[in-house]
C-alpha cells in the first residue's frame, strides 16, 4: 500500500549534554520517511528544500525506497534551518535559531502519481499546508495521521481545529495534549481531543512512553530505558514513521493493530535517539528492527492469571 | 508467610488542587499494612504513635488483619505529623510542616513473636532505625525490602549505604535513584545502586509507572491513566505494600514473580490516589483488586509475533 509522507526536509544544528553538531540533515519528513522505509517500499514524499541541500542525503532516501518526485528543490534558495539546545533532562529544549527560508512560502504540489495514496502522514507543518495537501488528493486515504506542535496551537488554532476534523489519528506530546484540550489529566484531554475529529489519539511522552486512546480503549507503550539518550531530535517523527509504516504494511487500521504499530514506532524512535540526527535510521536490517521490538516485548511482558 | 512492616503511623494534612484536609491518618506503615492486607493475613506492625492517635484507625488495622503488638503508644506524647501541598502536576510537593514528636527518639521494639518473620518491609524511616530493627531479628528473612527517601541521602548517607548492604530490594523514586547514584540515566543509576547491595531495584516514577531492575533484566510497569489523581500521598507506600504482600502470599521471590508483584503494587497505588489519605484502601474486595489488576493487563497487553 502506498504511503504519502508530507513534512520538512531540512537542516538542524543540535546541542545536547553529549555534544554539539554543525548543520546536519533533519526535518520531520526525513525521519518519517526513513523510519517507515523498514515497513513498506512504496513511499512518496512531498516537501521542499533549497539548492543548498546535500544530494547525498537525497540519494540515501532513494536507496531506502523513497520517491522524491514531490520534493521541490528551489534554485537559489536555502533549506529550512532549526537550531536548538537540549536541557540536561533531554525532555525540554530551547530553540536557538529558526530560519524558515524555503518553508516561508511553501506551496506543496502533490504529483498525479501520489494522489491515490492509501496512507497519508501529515508531518508537522502549518495546518494550512497540511489542509492544502489533503485538498489535492483524488480520494480519501484509508488512514490519515497528523502530527502538529504547540507552535501551531499558539498562532493557528482555528486552522488546526478545522484540519483535525478530517484526520483519523493525531500524534502530539503530553504538554500539547494539555494545551489543545485545556485539561491537565491526559484521560480527560483525550476525551476532548477525540471529540474534535480524530478517531484515535497518540500522546507521546518521550522517555515515559506513549499512550493510545480511542473512544473506548487505552493502550500504553513504554519507551525503552536506554543507557544514554544521545539526541532526542526526530524521535517523535521516527515514532510516527514506524507507526504508519507498520499500518501501511499490514493494511489493518484496527485498534489492536495500532497497538502493535505503536510498539514498532517506539522501536524506531529508540534507534533515532542513540545518535545525532538521522544517522541511526540508515542501513538497519530487518533483524535489527525485530530484535529491538523483542526488547519491548520483554520489557513489559508479564503473566498474571486472574481467576 | 508472616510479613513484618516497619514504618510510620502518623497524621498528615494535605493540600492538592482538588481540596484540602485537616489532620488525617497517614504514615508509611499505615499504607503498607493496608495494601498488603489484601494478600496476606499475617501482618505484624512495628511503629510508634502518641496517645492522640485515633483508636478507630487502629481498630481498622486490626480488622484488616494487622497485629499491633509492636505498636508503641506513648502516653502524653503526640504522633508524627506532616503537612504538605502538591503542585498542579501532582508529581512535586512542598512540605509545609514536619513535627517529629514521638518519632524524634523512636526506639523500635520487635516483639518476640515477630522475630522469625519471613518477609520484612522496612518503610521510610532513618536508616539507623531500619538497621536497629534488622539487628533484633532472630533469623534473616526470606526477603527484605527497604524504602527510603532523599532526606536520608542528605543527612545520613553513610548509615543508608551500610543498611543497603543487607537488603534484597530497594524502592526509591527516579530523582532519588539519580541522587543516590550520581547518574542521570536510570539504566546507569540502577547498575551503580545494584552494586551497593540490593539484588533488585524498583524505581518508582509516579504517574509514569515503575521500573524493576536486577543485574541482568529490566521490567517496566505503567501507572494506570486516571481521570483524576486526587491525592498522591501514600502511593509509593501502597505500591510497596502490594508488592511485598503479593510476594509474601506467593512465597516466590524470583524476578518473574516480582514482575507480577509490581503490577499488584501498582494496582494498590492506583486505588490510594483516588481519595485523600488511606480511605480507598479500606474495605476493598478481592474482586475490586482483581478487576483493577485486569485493567493493567489490558492497558499494556499486545500481541506481536516476530518470526
Amino acid at each position: 500500500m502506498s504511503l504519502l509522507v508530507v513534512g520538512t526536509v531540512a537542516f538542524d544544528a543540535i546541542e545536547t549534554p553529549f555534544g554539539k553538531t554543525d548543520k546536519i540533515v533533519g526535518g520531520a519528513a526525513s525521519y518519517i520517511a526513513l523510519a517507515s522505509s523498514y515497513f513498506t517500499n512504496h513511499i512518496d514524499l512531498v516537501s521542499v528544500v533549497g539548492d543548498d541541500f546535500p544530494g547525498d542525503f537525497l540519494d540515501t532516501l532513494k536507496t531506502q525506497g523513497v520517491n522524491l518526485d514531490g520534493l521541490q528543490i528551489k534554485k537559489g534558495e536555502k533549506s529550512f534551518f532549526w537550531s536548538g539546545r537540549y536541557h540536561n533532562d533531554m525532555n525540554s529544549r530551547d530553540t536557538l535559531d529558526t530560519q524558515l527560508n524555503v518553508l516561508a512560502d511553501f506551496d506543496p504540489k502533490v504529483p498525479e502519481s501520489y494522489k491515490n495514496c492509501d496512507f497519508l502522514m501529515l508531518g508537522n507543518l502549518s495546518p494550512a499546508v497540511q489542509q492544502n495537501v489533503l485538498s489535492q488528493l483524488s480520494k480519501r486515504p484509508k488512514l490519515i495521521v497528523l502530527d502538529t506542535m504547540n507552535f501551531w496551537m499558539d498562532i493557528a488554532m482555528s486552522d488546526l481545529l478545522e484540519t483535525l476534523k478530517g484526520v483519523d489519528v493525531l500524534t502530539i506530546n503530553d504538554s500539547e495534549a494539555r494545551q489543545l484540550s485545556g485539561e491537565y489529566s491526559l484521560v480527560k484531554a483525550a476525551k476532548k481531543i477525540l471529540a474534535m475529529g480524530p478517531k484515535a489519539l497518540v500522546i507521546k511522552k518521550g522517555e515515559h512512553g506513549a499512550l493510545l486512546f480511542n473512544k473506548d480503549e487505552v493502550f500504553f507503550a513504554p519507551a525503552l530505558p536506554l543507557e544514554e539518550v544521545f539526541d532526542p531530535t526526530g524521535a517523535g517523527d521516527s515514532f510516527a514513521g514506524g507507526f504508519i509504516g507498520y499500518l501501511a504494511k499490514t493494511q489493518d487500521v484496527s485498534f489492536e493493530n495500532m497497538k502493535r504499530a505503536i510498539i514498532f514506532g517506539s522501536a524506531m524512535a529508540s534507534f533515532t535517539v542513540e545518535k545525532f540526527g538521522t544517522e541511526r535510521l540508515i542501513g538497519l536490517s530487518q533483524e535489527d528492527v525485530a530484535n529491538r521490538v523483542q526488547e519491548f516485548v520483554d520489557l513489559v511482558q508479564f503473566d498474571i492469571s486472574l481467576v
